[in-house]
């Protein structure tokens, strides 16, 4: 088993790639051979097999031919630059998200033709794929209206990961990622950062701020959880899917209210504490575009799991971030 | 006002430009250049002002570009490939389908950086959007799963309408046809061909052959209906659509059984008896992943309208195909 992993210095990427080399095996094919590509080469991990780390940029002729010529069994293609970065700079956005995805979609068309060919390809997605109108609770059939450029080409994605795949060029399937906490690191810009910061600064003893009410709903799912998506993506049968071969994953729907009761729950009054209310109004409102719930059936019938509650999304943080650290 | 149609050659082509130049003004405007282009040089239509035809390929470098130089204040696109042609030859239908509209849109973008420019952008989609699930009347929020390359290139073309719209670099609104009826002209391949070919043929003394049970159902409106649509979308404010750029047109929800009483009030006994059952299970079977009804709210809010019975269909053939030729 060849795995190819598009994306592999990002913190998703870095923590599948881990959960690969422990697992061994995918498909109960024990894995030989990773290639890890990422804008940036990646650190090669410790691996018994073949590891080779490559410096691409999809979106350069011929730099996704030469990544699937060696025709990789499984292929993540977790690559993208990030919301604020793909509305800040509309041109990049399109060249990596899109033209990106679309050009490795070809590489591995094109890689077809000469042989026969037909890799597994996990797509991330993400709930950014919804805008407008937006119920309380979405189902697997509600439309794809996206407020973000971002979120037009993760919508676009899709649609090119279904037809390749009914086609028959790939076996592809795509998972549309919940907002992920705790979300390891440092605090940064993103308008999403404070979900993550208002837990993962007071679990350490440091002050994080809320731009938001407590009334506040959203979806979430540790990145551990996150990383399982991935892997039970690549493990199953696809033919259930039918031609719609993105799933939104299930996840957690809570308000900010409800993370800090969690918080306070697993780490007591005095982290709660650390939390400042500092409302921010530009932020709010962003915040408001998104969405709160999912009724997330499909992929929960194919056996895809999430978190129940924000104290259990707290101590894997704890257990997956603080406690190594610790050891 | 300076009008630019592109795909100007085709049945809705020239029948939008011909209903153009006889309304003689768009937006309380005037028009008084067009400029039509297509895939080949379309036929110059008798007009007092500037016309000029241009033979153009949008998927060719720099041909966008040059078109949206002369600053249209008003842009219909409706160039396209259609689902057969794209099924069949993959490369070809996302260069023209997909590319083609990108290098317009881009065009446009790249027009507006050297000066303010804002035009309107009507752009024709397909009810080839919708696949799976399908419900049997489908409403405004209902998810884009197409299941062919043609439906697939047009939901991403209205992705691509709507955050270029969104980003302010035009002024987009999508128009998903449906299936148009009676289409004029001489018998096609295309699978849906026979829903305008049972009551055509009859209609001037022919046999047609019906491959479907009299039960399919399917959603329908005149070609006169969707000059209306495309020249109805070109007059209104587009600030009710907030981000959904893109309407499906409201239509007639009939049977085969319907289409043929109606073709029996309209034309007798004799007309009926034209039509030859030739049970064809391959068509049948593309037809069955078809819409049958849309509840189109939105559109119809805004002022869209269709016929209301197949009767008033061939009454609009009647009028518009067969009459003229007459006198």
């Amino acid at each position: 088993m060849h795995i190819l992993v598009v994306g592999a210095a990002g913190m998703i990427g870095r923590k599948l790639v881990a959960a690969l080399i422990a697992g061994g095996a995918v498909q109960g094919k024990a894995i030989t051979r990773l290639t890890l590509a990422d804008i940036i080469a990646p650190e090669a991990p410790a691996f018994p097999g073949t590891v080779e780390t490559v410096a691409a940029d999809l979106s350069s002729p011929g730099v996704a031919a030469t990544l699937v010529a060696s025709r990789p069994d499984l292929i993540f293609h977790l690559a993208a630059i990030v919301s604020g970065e793909a509305e800040a700079d509309f041109e990049k956005g399109y060249r990596v998200n899109l033209d990106g995805t679309r050009e490795l979609f070809e590489a591995i068309r094109l890689e077809s033709r000469t042989a026969p060919y037909l890799p597994k390809v996990v797509f991330t997605s993400s709930i950014a794929v919804f805008g407008e109108p937006l119920p309380e609770v979405i189902d697997d059939a509600h439309g794809l209206t996206p407020l973000t450029s971002y979120g037009t080409q993760k919508a676009i994605g899709e649609l090119l990961l279904a037809d390749y795949s009914r086609r028959g060029f790939f076996d592809g399937i795509g998972i549309r990622l919940p907002t992920i906490s705790i979300r390891p690191g440092k605090p940064n810009k993103a308008a999403s950062g404070f979900f993550s910061s208002i837990l993962r600064e007071p679990l350490i003893g440091e002050e994080a701020v809320l731009p938001v009410a407590e009334s506040v709903k959203h979806w979430f799912a540790s990145p551990r959880a996150a990383i399982k998506f991935l892997q039970h993506a690549a493990e199953i049968d696809t033919a259930p899917l039918g031609s719609r071969r993105s799933l939104t994953m299930p996840g957690l729907a809570a308000t900010v209210g409800e993370e800090i009761e969690a918080l306070r729950r697993v780490a007591g009054e005095k982290a709660v504490r650390l939390i400042r209310r500092e409302p921010n109004a530009a932020i709010a409102q962003i915040i408001a575009g998104w969405p709160q719930s999912f009724d997330a059936q499909r992929a929960m019938a194919l056996g895809f799991e999430a978190e129940k509650s924000f104290d259990e999304i707290i101590r894997v943080h704890i257990e997956d971030e603080l406690e190594p650290s610790r050891a």
